[in-house]
């Protein structure tokens, strides 16, 4: 390969370059999650050879102020000096409010789907960035294909294209699976509530992560189960050595853990540690029911894998969707439930007969296109940068002493605020403005981390979503 | 209104006519469901008048041999002589078999998705009966209305065109019924489910009907639930003089009855046993969830009435779906679950999230067209025609101690054979001649009936059904 020869006063001038990026990026004209010129049109709009481009991001990369990333050119990064803190996860519950958890739950989601609301509160993907156009094509080719125009039940286990097609995706998270191992279902909840009656009775206590996504204390009421809250760590996922002692004393019957970009806190379990979560309930001979829905949504170069792809015996049941990738109005979901894939299909049987057709056709039909993998490269980078400049707008115009969550993947920052702040009041003032937040209290059965709230970057950003925040900002500075 | 002028000559003409087309229907030349020629051509074929014609029909229709249709036609109906004897409903359980009703359901649930089957156990539609290019245009136009292409999760309580449709419906089972009354659900089954562990805890008792859909065992079993089984009279639905007599000891928490051509039987409850039972369990305090799912497949002139229409308390939760009408593989479902609606929108929120959007769009958008009461005037018609051709062919080639049930709607016979005969074993010859059929034994949790079969009709009779029917007769008969 032939290196450019560099001529020596390019020498001073990729310096030169790299320090106007840096001025910029200090002072905001360039932000958090902006794209950076190519090499080449730097190199023309500048007169510098492609070389000395390059050698001006390789600095700024190196003090971490951008990144590249791959196939999509550079963009700007946070200095870890501009960051927040870190949210620190509280272990012991702060005595509990005379809290009713459910009708706060009911009240946030009321919001919801209410007209004019900056929903800053829901962890899907907005419909900006959703292909309707193509997926569209997709159902109805799926119906024209189909012999029946998918009017019929499905085969028990699932649409077989679609299944192929999830055996195939497993590839990128190192799993060994086959169409065989798969059960389709009406979106991930139903899978995972099929996982919990695979293994469970009423009265069975389940180990889930603290916090965690709100939906799980509800289905665990109505299955009747106990739950028991592990503490989440935001570098390493739910806490290994916490359980482990918990298993001394208390009988769990199964782990349901969300081990990639879990909700609220976003935390991504590293692979030892997904290993040595699946060796040690092996040994228990305790199932784990990983969720793994927000897996697919990850901001590096490579699929995080999955305790599934650790599993040996069977004892791991992944279940995941396109409800955070796709649609989540198609309710397509699936479980890979290992030895329990009996148990899962008698439920499906007997508790919703087959899920819907045409959903799963037209599902298998934009998989099986190759246009998932295309939208799939596009929602990740879209994410990713918008991940970025909620992270930076936030910091701006909160509170000095407020902390956000750095997530490698997923939709939602966990935002900790002020000891004094009562995060259920904020979410009431905030939607008097008309902004829809997450309050913490949900995220536990007793209404604790009440001074956190969850804000969903699932919208691209925009001029309102930044005066949604500074709205949000103003909000919590007047609280003290 | 001018009554047309009858000629003396024409007098005895009809008679004659009448009696031609008696010994035709006699002698098998035209069969159970034929239509006749309309009064027009009759008159134009024979060279007489058209009110001789009519005159000729209404002779045939008084003796019982013909049956005028509204805006159909006249059909040819069986003699009354020529009916088999209907089942009797064994009110006693038989001493049981060691009998695994759930294997046997499995096996059953098995076959029916092989190829080259002759189906005669899927009590639902024939994809023949399904205007496909008319659903699939549906389809297309609620994606296209939608706002963002149905990929959006829907409100919680359910796409409101379809509510209101819904609603609208209701008119013509007398119910007063507003679209804020209805949650949508993905299939009746659900709706069921939802209902169930609305007003039970497990170990609850819920009293069904005996014989019923093998499905609700399933259920009863995995919401931890107990049953009581009520006989079902043929001709009046469930026994409520029985229920009532239970009720003095059995501590029943809710009933759920199938009151509109009940699945196997096909039973429809006259209107004042209707209005009497929901007496009875407004008085108990015991709600009612009641399976409609049958009940716009009537045959008669009107749809029935529902419980839910004498209902003024809440107390009665109707559950339907368009599996039975349009679409199983749609999963478009919705229940009107009285006072317990908040209790239901709960438990949808927390199990599925919300049904699926574009299904439920295209369904709405079927029923709003007016294609769906165009469908269904079709489908009715079809169906009685299936029903009576396949009552003839079951007279006709089992052998004579054999009992059916003359169902008014629905998609099932009940048939009755020799005590001698085990249904398991026969539905096992059958299969061996690549026929599926349900045999009795799972219709109950204890494996009675198990000298009953449950043929469909909702495939169109054709010279491969006959075979099949035929073939079947055969296998009784050398059973003994």
């Amino acid at each position: 390969m032939n290196l450019p020869i560099i001529d020596i006063a390019e020498d001073f001038l990729y310096a030169r370059i790299a320090d106007r990026f840096e001025n910029q990026i200090a002072s905001n004209i360039l932000k958090t999650g902006d794209k950076l010129l190519s090499l080449r049109a730097l190199s023309k709009e500048q007169g510098i050879s492609v070389s000395t481009a390059y050698k001006a991001y390789v600095e700024l990369e190196n003090k971490g102020f951008i990144e590249a990333r791959p196939k999509s050119g550079y963009f700007v990064k946070f200095s870890p000096s501009q960051y927040p803190q870190l949210p620190v996860v509280s272990r012991k519950a702060k005595k509990a409010e005379p809290a009713d958890v459910d009708g706060m739950i009911t009240q946030v989601y009321q919001t919801m789907s209410k007209e004019g609301i900056l929903r800053l509160s829901l962890a899907s993907p907005s419909a900006k960035l959703i292909p309707e156009a193509k997926l569209n094509k997709a159902m109805a080719e799926a119906l024209r294909k189909s012999k029946h125009s998918c009017t019929q039940y499905e085969e028990i286990q699932g649409n077989p294209v679609l299944r192929k097609q999830i055996a195939k995706h497993a590839f990128n998270w190192n799993g060994q699976i086959s169409d065989h191992d798969i059960v389709t279902t009406q979106g991930c909840m139903e899978a995972l509530i099929f996982c919990l009656k695979a293994v469970t009775e009423p009265g069975d206590t389940v180990a889930i992560e603290s916090p965690t996504y709100f939906g799980i204390f509800n289905v665990m009421k109505s299955l009747g189960l106990k739950v028991l809250e592990i503490p989440v760590n935001p570098d390493e996922g739910a806490d290994i050595a916490y359980l482990e002692k918990a298993l001394e004393t208390i009988p769990v019957k199964v782990c349901l853990f969300v081990t990639n970009f879990c909700n609220p806190i976003g935390a991504l379990m590293p692979d030892h540690r997904k290993e040595q979560l699946v060796k040690l309930l092996a040994e228990k001979q305790i199932p784990l029911i990983e969720d793994d829905i927000y897996g697919e949504m990850y901001f590096g170069k490579t699929r995080p894998r999955t305790c599934k792809s650790f599993d040996h015996e069977g004892n791991v049941m992944l279940c995941s969707s396109v409800s955070k990738t796709l649609a989540p109005g198609y309710r397509v979901g699936w479980c890979i439930p290992g030895k329990y894939i009996d148990k899962v299909l008698s439920l499906k049987l007997m508790h919703t007969v087959s899920a819907a057709t045409p959903t799963q056709a037209a599902v298998a039909q934009f998989f099986e296109t190759g246009r998932y993998d295309l939208h799939m490269r596009n929602i990740r980078k879209a994410l990713h940068t918008q991940c970025l400049k909620y992270i930076q707008a936030i910091t701006a115009h909160f509170p000095a002493d407020t902390k956000v969550s750095r997530p490698n993947g997923g939709y939602v920052l966990w935002v900790e605020l002020n000891p004094i702040i009562n995060a259920f009041k904020l979410f009431e003032l905030a939607m008097e403005e008309n902004i829809s937040i997450a309050p913490g209290q949900i995220f536990s059965i007793d209404g604790r981390f009440s001074n956190y709230i969850r804000i969903s970057f699932g919208e691209p950003f925009t001029r309102e979503i930044e005066n949604g925040l500074i709205t949000l900002g103003k909000l919590v500075r007047n609280y003290y």
